[in-house]
Parts: structure tokens; sequence; C-alpha cells
């Protein structure tokens, strides 16, 4: 066992997009198993759109302060443990955060990996909360009836790439936003879309979209915000709800940005616009988990990861997400 | 019977809040009873914040052409029936127009006026669309707590004034925004608002709604938009439910204005956003008549009318209407 416990850690707040120079990788000394914890060799770490909110000096509904390792989603298994709950070489999923090893009460421990139904990197994607909140948002919020068109913005990401397959599923047309050529490709090949664009090469967004949802959309499933939903709102049908899962198009909330006033939309189409946070939904869980291990072990659901290697790469990690150069759920293998 | 029939009718579009030169006053001849239909002497026409948006060239759900009598739900007697459903004498609720006889097939009536529980005028109102309006939007898509705060922009009108009365009798804060002195001090001692406040007034409007609703706004009843929401959202609680019942605080919608953009509210606070036509929700109607009677009966529930006198003063009824003239119900005594 190492003596010592690389670390990233928070050095300010991030304006904007959180930038490498946001962190700082430190040599901490090896921690010790606290008392009814666990410590834990971290496998892989999570990267996601949402640490954006967490490292902002903005009101957010979870923030990381200056000093701290940074906060992150992770898989790792058990060197020890003193909590009776977990057994020494158990495959844990939890908030471990961007560092070697973590030693942290039961409370941070989420759920067991099973690698025997899925590579231990899954468990931070499709069997974590981004399957997680593709389901609830698709199935809960999203009110889906088959034949139903869905419109999901960044497609080829970890939320993304789930929404379309389960939609694929459930008999809707799915149809995606995503940002290049490649994950047009990957979209329509293996995430269940049934027509994707790659919004930054159509000249007219909105028109596009219109001609790729011929009867409008039913659901949107909005992980961007901004001038992508801009382009969306105009095609949504009378009734259509509104999923909003993230906000990655709007690069700084301070001050809140103009855009087109959504009141008369709202009112006049009779929308239902959702804002939605994953923690929320824990009952949804249990049934979420078996859909999607049900179609996985069918082979109707698969998954995409970007690795990359090491800590020394997780600084730049969140504004290679938000540039979109990932191709699947991107996570560093520790 | 008079040889003529007085009406108002629709001679060109309105670009924002329709003035008087939108109509013409016209002497149509006496309309005979269609068959399977009735003819109605019409008694109290309502004026309406919806009628802005049929009379606009922009997308609305409902539009009234040129040349045609000016659409208004109305309340009157039936001078001669060829329905099996109704008998000479009957007062009727239905869509007869801003004139003086309408002889309409029975598709167009909506409900009997029973005269005997409440006077012919407040079948426009508390038991009428805006009664409807008042309690399926309160009780239906804000899924009220007690306890809870609840915000009402207009709540002076035909419809917050009876959310104000619904909200204090199921035990909840209502807090009002209003357009005068008189106004605030009828929905504080009638209307069941612990507080009120004259938008136009406050020279910091948000910091004045912060003052009034200390536990935040868990539901926003809104009939304005713009300006006035703009104010409300920054005191949203998390998980509050948007009502959006009018946008009467923007005078055009073509093209859309600009506004803070509200993805960030909208995830962050966990908001759901509703736009609400009450013509979607008749499967309500029922629940909502018996409570609005039940509390009437019990004189829980009261109700002004603003009447103006006479199909003369109708072209201008709107604009009035628009700049807050009014206090209560406004509807036009034929």
């Amino acid at each position: 066992m190492a003596d010592e416990n690389r670390q990233v850690v928070v050095v300010k707040r991030a304006s904007g997009i959180p930038t490498a120079d946001v962190f700082a990788i430190i040599d901490g000394p090896m921690p010790e198993c606290p008392p009814h914890g666990v410590l834990v060799k971290v496998l892989y770490a999570a990267v996601d759109p949402g640490m954006r909110g967490w490292l902002s000096a903005e009101r957010n509904y979870m923030t990381v302060a200056d000093g701290d390792v940074m906060r992150a989603l992770a898989v790792g298994e058990v060197l020890e443990s003193a909590s009776s709950e977990w057994q020494v070489g158990d495959a844990l999923v939890g908030w471990f955060g961007w560092q070697q090893y973590a030693a942290v009460p039961a409370s941070a421990v989420l759920w067991q990996a099973d690698t025997a139904v899925a590579p231990a990197e899954a468990w931070l994607g499709v069997f974590g909360y981004n399957g997680l909140t593709a389901w609830v948002g698709l199935q809960h919020l999203g009110r889906p009836a088959s034949g139903e068109t869905v419109l999901v913005s960044t497609a080829a990401g970890g939320v993304g790439g789930t929404v379309g397959q389960l939609a694929h599923a459930g008999g809707l047309r799915a149809v995606g936003l995503t940002s290049s050529d490649e994950k047009v490709a990957l979209a329509t090949a293996e995430l269940g879309y049934a027509q994707a664009l790659d919004y930054r090469a159509e000249p007219d967004l909105g028109a596009a979209i219109g001609r790729a949802c011929p009867d409008g959309i039913d659901i949107f499933f909005d992980n961007t915000g901004g001038a992508i939903a801009d382009a969306v709102f105009p095609h949504l049908n009378s009734g259509a709800r509104v999923v909003q899962c993230g906000t990655a198009a709007v690069a700084s909330w301070m001050p809140v940005p103009a855009g087109p006033r959504r009141e008369r939309d709202v009112l006049v189409k009779r929308l239902s616009w959702h804002g939605f946070v994953i923690l929320d939904h824990e009952a949804q869980f249990p049934a979420a988990l078996a859909e999607l291990k049900s179609l996985w072990t069918k082979g109707r659901l698969t998954a995409r990861h970007h690795v990359i290697d090491g800590l020394a790469a997780a600084p730049g990690a969140i504004q290679l997400l938000y540039e979109g150069r990932n191709q699947g759920r991107l996570v560093i293998r520790i």
C-alpha cells in the first residue's frame, strides 16, 4: 500500500466552466479507516456537468469549498472495513472524490457495484446516477406514450445516451442533438436515436429540428438550456413536457443572461416544465435499476465510456466535458 | 321585442392591448331561433384578459376573425327554445358574445345559471370560468399544503380574487399583487389575502415581495408574467409550483421579448411550471363548482363585480381591464 494519497483539491471558485487552475494536485498522507466506515482504493472517478455548479460562487444545490478534495462519484474496492455492511474486496459506488484513497463513513457509500453484471466503470454510468437520471427524467417526469417524439440535447452523453435507448425500447421516436459527426453516428448506431443532429454544424438549427421532428416534440429532455433550447421550444407540441436536467449550454448564470421569455409558450402550449435533480428521487431507484438491468441483460442497453488516465488529467476534465470532446460517459481511471 | 340586434364586431387585428378601434358597433337584424338551438336575450357579457389573444395576429389557442361578433361568455335569458334541454325563461351561461340577442346552437350553452344561489352576473365570475380557473389552478396544479405561501399576481381580479379566498379557506398564506391602494384594501379586507402589494407603487418590488413572504413562495399563481414575474422568481422555494394562467404584463409577444433565462431556476429549485387553459380541465368542473357553492353558502366566498353599462362601452373595455381600472370581475350590462 502506498504511503501517500494523491488528491485533487479545489483552490478557488470557478467563473463559468471550471478550468485546470481551479484545482491543485497534492500528496496527502495515507488516510486511516474511520470507525464504522471504510477505506477504499478508488478505481474510477466520475466527471459530471453538475461539477460546474459545485465550483461556482453562485447559489447551487451543492458546493465544494476551497481546500476540499474535489467531490465526485467514484467506484472503488474496499481495502479495510470497520462497517458491518461491507467486506474487504467489495466494489462500492460512493462519494469518494478525485483521490487515490478515500476514508469515508458508511453514509458516503451509495450501493455495491455488481461487477459480474457490468464492469466497474458502468456503475458510474448506466447503473449509476446517469442511468437513474435518464430513467426517472424520461419515465417519471416525461410521462411518455408510445409513438411520441422525445428530443434530447447532449444525445451522446452519459444521460442522453441512456435516454435514447430507453425511449427506443419504449416505442418512442428519439431525436438527439450532439456536437460532432462521430457522436451523430454513435447516437443513431448505438444509442437508440432515430435521427441525430450536430447542432454546431446546422446553419439553422431550428429548421433542422423541425425537419427531424415532423410531428413536433412531446418530451424535451434538456441538458443544455440556452440557445439550443431556444431552437427547440418552437417545435414543442401542446401538452409537451420539458424535463430540465442541466443547463450546460449557458456558460455563466451570474448575472442571469437574457433569453426569449417563455411565459407565453408555457401558457399557450400548456407545457409542464420540471426542474429535476436526481437526488430527490430515491424512491424511484429500485424500479429504475430493475428496468436498466433487464434491458442490459437482454442486450437492449449499451454504454460507452470515455476513460482518461490518471489524476494528473483530472483538473482539465470538466472543460473537456463542456467542450464536448468526450464520447460517452467521462471517467478518470485512478 | 326589438327589430334590431346591436352587436360589437371585430374589424381588425389588435397589436398589443386591443383598443376601441379594433371594434365597430352595428345594428344587425333580429336573429331567429335556430333548429335545436335557443334565442337568448343577453343580460351580462364578460370582458376577459384572454380576449387580447383572440384578437391578436399571433398564434393563440383561440381566434375571433375580422367581421365576427366579439366572442364572449355571457349570461342570458331564453326567449325562444328549439332545444329539448332549455325552457323559455331559463338563465343560461354560454358563448353568446357582445350583442343584445344571440341565436345559438345548444353546443354554445355551457350551463344553467342558478340565480337562486347567486345573481346572474356571478355566473360569469365566481361560478363561471374565473372561479373554475381559480379552483383548478390552485387545487389541481398548485397542489397546495396547509401552511404554504401562495403569491397571486392580479390579486383583485376575477380569478385572483377567488384564488385568495380559496387559499385562505385552505389554510395557506395568500399574498397578492395588485395595482392600486383601493385594490390592496379590497384584497386584504374581502379576498382572503394576508397581505397585498401595489406593484406600481413599490420602489423595489422584489424586496417588497421578500418582506411579504418571509418563508418564501410555494405556489406562484401567475396571471401576468413579464417584469412582475421577474420580481417573484427569486423568492420561489425549492419545489415551488408555478401556475401560468395568463401573461397580462407583457404587451406584445410578436416578437417574443427577452427576459431573464429561467432554465437555472427551474433546475436548481426543482420548479414545476405549468401552462394552464381552463378549457382543458372539464373533468374537474363538478368538484370545483361543488366546493365553490359550499363556500359561498357558508359565507366564506364573496365576489365583486365591476359593471359597465351598455354595448357602447364594450370596445374600450379590454383596455380598461389591462390598465387595471376595474375593481372585481368586469362585465358589461347589455
